[in-house]
């Protein structure tokens, strides 16, 4: 189906290999009258580099967004909103040799499996650098989303079963000395998203969130709410209470949030909250055996530079596709609501 | 976006209230000449049927597939497939006196949130009976993944915490006793699934499959390969070491699946497995507080009959759903390989 | 892409073929709170029918739409709407000799190059009696646009190149002799539609119409407003000039429609207004010559009932396909609007 | 649904405003392994700059594509295919007086309607400018309809009533004199298109290539084969007799096209023919009287260079539709044919 555009009313079409000359994309559906520049994109662009996390690569991606459309005297037109980012500082010599072997943990052996060819200068459109496109679309939506005063954020729960920071440094640390890398739990939440959100049945909030968090590369699990605890509770235990605040007389509120902020597949009004689980960055620079495209076993030492975990750089990404999936099924709930009971 | 069709090639609409005439779905895209009778979806059907289930409500449904179209001569003939289940056996009366307020745990209140109106007879919509079509639109996907040998399955891992069928029974009894529910895990296997499969970076098999499984009712997290517990590994552990297979001198196999399946957002050749979160079944028979539509305190009864815990029962909408994603990507792939490269 | 799925946020899944034991639709996406029964839809199944009209074939199609879903109580629920309808009085008998060759001007040879298998005992999927899911799923869309005081009418404006009732009335008499039929052009007005419907720059108005009246069985061309004429029109007489009518002094109306109603591929807020040919029957009475399956030419003559010519009855078909891009666009114009700037 | 989106599987996002920085597009869906370079594109963009032709406007646009992403070593990769075009040359200063009024036969009124907001400084998104993208598009899908011996042709029917040369040629000088402007009629011919494309019932491909060419601007009509022709024809004459060929006994032929290549909503095999007509320029530079945003009448003399007609520049554009839903048909068939039966 041809997999790189998100989205329903809140289109995102994104593009770019990681050694092309730049990634980006386009946004179709953006309200018109939006506030919106450059410098917007470039702050979430700069959560994403790696230059400021004791985990990451020690590559610097100077990220600037360049807006060609959709914006004119600093508001949206309603027109598609094409942003490009070049790629600059990639050192295509490092991976001259792996060009022959399947790296584990990577989609080498799948894309060519897919399409019988591949750009083997890099991760090419597998690469994380894809993710700089997601942010910059997320940074579109979250602009949209604070008109309806709908914030998102999020936080690492856990790297490698560390969940305290001087632990977290110090695993840091033995990472780096054994070339090895781990993995982490990122919390993200939804706050002041108006209850009725979610199109039952196969668009429920949770399957939307789920579809978009799991589309990031390295995501290896979702949760919301109670998660997966909740499959070892007792149902009076797991239900939340609804209870009748008085500031909000007309609306019911609960007593508490196992239920992540969802029934039924639409949002309740409480906040929308949910964890992903993220694996071990696949490029060690421990030695490791695969095989070659010849067929032989091979011993493997991955050289250049790469993060000991992806998490903390995650947490961008991560807000993007909630803020994307939040903006779009807004959209989607005017569409039926014709602005009158949006609560 | 009105979200009750399912699929991109294979698409699925699915419709039908738990207390209205019928429940049933409509697929389009399923390839012409494909082995298809009612008897193979009643064999599904069956399956989610409660009277065979410890756990499950003392309700009968008798339920039986009609073939409105899209089959001559018992093929399927490439137009499309709709599928009626007609409703029987429900008693309205059992719910009149919730209409007036919200059940904790179920999506009355968001339901109210989203459209203003709600067939308070039963879940309507947002009741476990809707997954009847489902079960159907999957036995449709399964006959055409069978046609590429590959197979869909699926068992209890956990109920209400406990792993040991004995242990399990047992939590019953006390469930009974006490009013109360569990929730549960699944795990799915999909064998034979050629690699290729899944359309980076949006539609990642894992994504796909995500938003199937996160659609169903009830279930609050999905997790693929080594999961969430990937978060802990470090990347030595976690990546599958590349193998060479003598069987199959071109293509790689692993030495672990931890991955789950897929690399990149592509099946990799190994088995696709996953695992899914459902919460208890709200309804619970013990007492519990809540709010009326009147804004008063309430103390709730819930009478009627329902399951301890929908697990056992959600098994083949389960294995549906991973049948329907598969399908669907399967045809997606054909798109672009022309039937040249599946492998 | 398995095209049995129209529209974007009103979306109608059609199926059934014309031998089998139904037709209908379900319609995704249907605002709640709408007034909605049965007898609306075999209102709109009454016009189709061919009883009525001097052209059409002389079977009885007794249509009777059951609604299976979405509706309570007399009101849309925001579900989808299931509307069957089943086929009786066919005889299959009357086509058993025509499944070994390919009937002129029909999709026979078509419908075997794509499928490979198709339903000989009639048109099967290809017949006008997929019309009536279309004609049933208008009705529905035709309730939405009457709340917004949007209305749909169309008329004959010529059959066989004849545009006088008594001239069209002579044509049916010797067509009927010769054995022979007739094509003929529809007109179909919108009025009502507030300005600002369509969606730049490949969803535009008539972009969409114009694939919605395309895909009607037969539709040969579509015009919108001066049409092909304006091909052979100067800009300074093709262009409409804005006027400021007292009673609306914040928008302009204009002096002609040459536009049709739509300017950029938008509704300005005048008529909007196409007219689309339809083909002669293929189905005729005299002999033809054609080819078998076998190879060998061979002498054809088509028994059975067939209409002199659709155009009578496709009437409330082009309606009824009018109607559903317009409450499409509407409800897409919301989501982007939030009920702010519908004028 | 935010429209500026076009296709199935062969997807086309398109952007850009023509006085922003640049127009563009992003292909998603193409084949991996196709030969591709920027001389590809830049060829189809030659033919739609006006300076070839006796009814184009003076200005100079120097379109050079630039390539982001999707090729690798002369190579589709399978991944997205961003274009991007830099705009140069334009004078905003000449459309600066033009912001307070709506030009006549312009979408400045409507544009205001739907999104209250508009880039003044021309036509915006809704200039012809917008089709330097969809030029770029098409040269994609022609490269791989070239794989596959589909090749799409076009040429000028008529210019205001006008067919010879000539005559064409003084109507220019008499336009250009007059202050005026023509429309005309063009005619697209796809040949070597296999039997079995398009998916009935509403993604039949005359509905396909409808919406595709009534997407361009200034597009008012498209008819196929015999079209609106066909609604004064006799069915005996308006069916093509289909006719077995020596050189190809599995399949038949037909001894004329009045069905311009397609049977129930499939192509059978002959080419594929379809005429648009398209309206007068609506820039001219005589007189045309009009209102402003203050709700004063006003006259209006538009300067700047315009086309006389847009028809010969829209030639290149009409191919690219054509062969952009070619293009997805194409990979829509493959799906459900797996190779097997393209004929």
């Amino acid at each position: 189906m041809s997999g790189n555009i998100f989205g329903k009313l809140f289109r995102v079409t994104s593009f770019g290999e990681s050694h092309g000359p730049a990634v980006g994309c386009v946004i179709d559906g953006c309200p018109p009258g939006l506030a919106l520049c450059e410098a917007d994109i470039d702050a979430e662009l700069a959560r994403r580099r790696p230059s400021g996390h004791a985990a990451s690569t020690t590559r610097r991606e100077a990220d600037a967004a360049e807006i060609l459309s959709g914006v004119f005297e600093g508001k949206t037109l309603g027109t598609p909103i094409a942003i490009i980012i070049r790629n600059t500082g990639h050192h295509s010599g490092d991976y001259a040799e792996l060009a022959g072997l399947y790296r584990p943990g990577h989609a080498d052996w799948t894309w060519e499996a897919k399409y019988g060819i591949r750009d083997a200068r890099g991760g090419g459109r597998s690469s994380g650098r894809e993710t700089a496109a997601r942010a910059a679309a997320g940074a579109v939506a979250k602009r949209l989303l604070s008109q309806y005063n709908i914030s998102v954020s999020s936080r690492v729960v856990s790297i490698g079963g560390e969940t305290e920071e001087s632990a977290i440094n110090a695993l840091f640390e033995r990472l780096r000395a054994q070339g090895d890398s781990a993995g982490g739990v990122v919390e993200c939440i939804i706050s002041g998203l108006p209850a009725g959100l979610g199109e039952p049945v196969f668009e429920k909030i949770g399957a939307r969130m789920g579809s978009a968090v799991l589309s990031i590369g390295g995501c290896k699990g979702i949760e919301f709410g109670s998660g997966f605890g909740a499959a070892s509770l007792r149902g009076s235990k797991n239900n939340d209470a609804p209870l009748r605040p008085p500031a909000a007389p007309d609306r019911p509120s609960f007593g508490s949030n196992n239920a992540g902020g969802m029934l039924g597949g639409i949002s309740n009004g409480m906040d929308l909250l949910f964890r992903a689980a993220f694996k071990p960055t696949p490029s060690i620079s421990a030695e490791q055996e695969t095989v070659g495209k010849n067929g032989a076993g091979q011993r493997l030492v991955i050289k250049g530079r790469h993060d000991l975990c992806i998490v903390p750089r995650v947490l961008p990404v991560v807000e993007a596709m909630a803020a994307l999936v939040c903006a779009d099924l807004l959209l989607e709930h005017l569409a039926i609501d014709n602005g009158k009971r949006l609560i």
